[in-house]
């Protein structure tokens, strides 16, 4: 989706990629298979390639982010990694912006699992600090005598203890900020998951417009902190009382943004592929209401059912294997208020 | 853009293409480049690698169009090219239609001409048969005495004399029609050009309900006629007294429908792809009120200006060279109604 809002701005894209199920092969004018983001000589000739080098998902070793930057301005910069690669440090790095997040605590061993446990109490969610996505890495602790499967399950693998938010709805707020600090925002769309992984999000939010107004706010406190440059988006819980509690950062185009493809002018990857190149930002403004929903697995067998119905923007993304839990597809329906002659 | 309507979708596309400046190259999984259309190692290449063949472009020999469809399915159909590559075979193919069209008389000789003017008078237009675009390959004789230079001009290809037609306005209607002979209509643009080249297409036309109604059906006549599978665009006079007169078919995607890309949940690209590929075609409707403009030869240097507007949809087409005349991108503006929060 990068590589093809760069062309539709007339950019050409290369990517770097490991060797796989890689449908962006077949929209980019150059490729660079790596064998792992390590590979010194892949990193050396993708850069050779490039002007200006950005990335899609933030799971990337440092040493290769530092290889790059070395050659080649790297957006949004490193900083926008290191904080948001570890749970941990990005929850110390929120909780110091003064922006509220869930109570958590470290862990590392059985003992400092019980005493986070004493703590925070039960429920409470245990999660590896890297790598963690769409529900993997994960283990729920609803009663203290599920805390040594809990620990079980993440294999010794360094943690955080998350207390249960008890709230009314998720959002997230996804914006674009430019190398001179200028940012724009889109509207706040609201975010239901099923076993883990994003399932909708639907804009307008249901929520109050001063609760969407703050954040709003809290994104861009976090993405100037941040100094990032391009598209980052923020995960909220909102609580009964109104109140906003960070769930997650995502230093990149997010899932939960997809429907800007279809209800904007310009999207979040387009905003993200002007920002790094240095151009000006676009209009975030939507033209339609929109709910999106992403097609999981199986569910994407159904794309004929669903590819004439009226206003809807069907996306497949030629994954060649289905898997479950795999996002194959999304499907955006729009909620325009013009009539059509 | 019909690459990465088909990306979309999560289909691969090949091109074939002569080398040079092809943006579509950093679109596309592979690419064969071509010595010229009657390569046949070629063109035996390219049908090895695809699944259907489709082309964006109506300027292809006759035997290459044969070639390919011999070895797969060629969408539009070869009559789509056959009625429409030649304006003398056109305009008798929409006569027998029954559809209105500027009064013409075939032009080879100095003497045809002259007795074509005597039977159509001036002001009229001598146009070749074959190849012209953009207002090349077209002479105005606006008395008599123009019809010297001319014949020259033409330098002895073989034209056809049109009487100048007195209109209101200009239209279109894009239309896609699939291999069971389902159609679906776009809204009907408003054309407005300069220099022989479109310059703005604005939806909606500012022509009566009943106007839009029979253009609408005129071109799902003449696609019927031609067996169309895939996108297809009619041009339209439309007189002082609201009658219609057929300027020219396009048997592919066009640039008065580049506004559905923006305005539209499916846009004209994407409903080719899907008709070719034999998918149900996606909904037509408009979102959105709209007005493309394009950027034509340095007018795309203003890109920076423009890039920011509310609501405004900036398409580069990564051509490497700007020529006077060369359409190097467009702008869409849309007017939505519905306030964004």
């Amino acid at each position: 989706m990068l590589a093809m809002a760069a062309a539709r701005l007339g950019l050409r894209t290369a990517i770097l990629t490991p060797k796989g199920d890689t449908p962006a092969v077949d929209v980019a004018g150059e490729t660079v298979f790596c064998e792992s983001y390590d590979d010194a000589d892949a990193l050396k000739r993708f850069a050779g390639l490039c002007d200006i080098i950005t990335y899609e998902f933030e799971n990337i070793p440092v040493a290769a982010i530092a290889a790059l930057s070395a050659a080649r301005p790297m957006r949004p910069g490193a900083r926008s990694l290191e904080m948001t690669c570890d749970r941990l440090t990005e929850k110390r790095f929120i909780e110091g912006l003064g922006i509220p997040v869930a109570p958590f605590a470290p862990v590392e061993t059985r003992a400092e699992l019980d005493a986070a446990l004493a703590t925070i109490g039960t429920p409470a969610i245990l999660k590896t600090r890297r790598l963690g996505y769409d529900g993997k890495g994960q283990a729920r602790i609803l009663k203290p005598a599920d805390a040594e499967s809990a620990f079980a399950a993440l294999a010794g693998a360094p943690a955080v203890l998350e207390g249960f938010i008890d709230f009314d709805c998720e959002i997230s707020v996804v914006l674009t900020r430019d190398p001179d600090g200028r940012a724009v925002t889109y509207d706040v769309a609201e975010n239901a998951h099923r076993g883990g992984i994003l399932a909708t999000s639907t804009v307008p939010a249901s929520i109050r417009e001063g609760t969407a107004a703050e954040a709003r706010k809290a994104a861009l406190v976090i993405a100037e902190a941040l100094g990032h440059i391009g598209t980052l988006a923020v995960e909220f819980f909102v609580t009964p009382a109104g109140g906003l509690i960070v769930n997650e950062i995502a230093p990149r185009v997010h899932n939960s943004g997809h429907w800007t493809l279809d209800a904007c002018t310009v999207s979040q990857f387009e905003n993200h592929i002007r920002a790094v190149a240095g151009w000006p930002l676009g209009d975030t403004a939507r033209h339609s209401n929109a709910v999106m929903e992403n097609l999981i697995g199986a569910e994407a067998d159904g794309w004929e059912g669903m590819a004439s119905a009226r206003h809807a923007a069907l996306h497949l993304y030629g994954k060649a294997e289905s898997r479950p839990g795999r996002k194959m597809g999304h499907l955006t329906r729009l909620f325009p208020r013009l009539k059509s002659s």
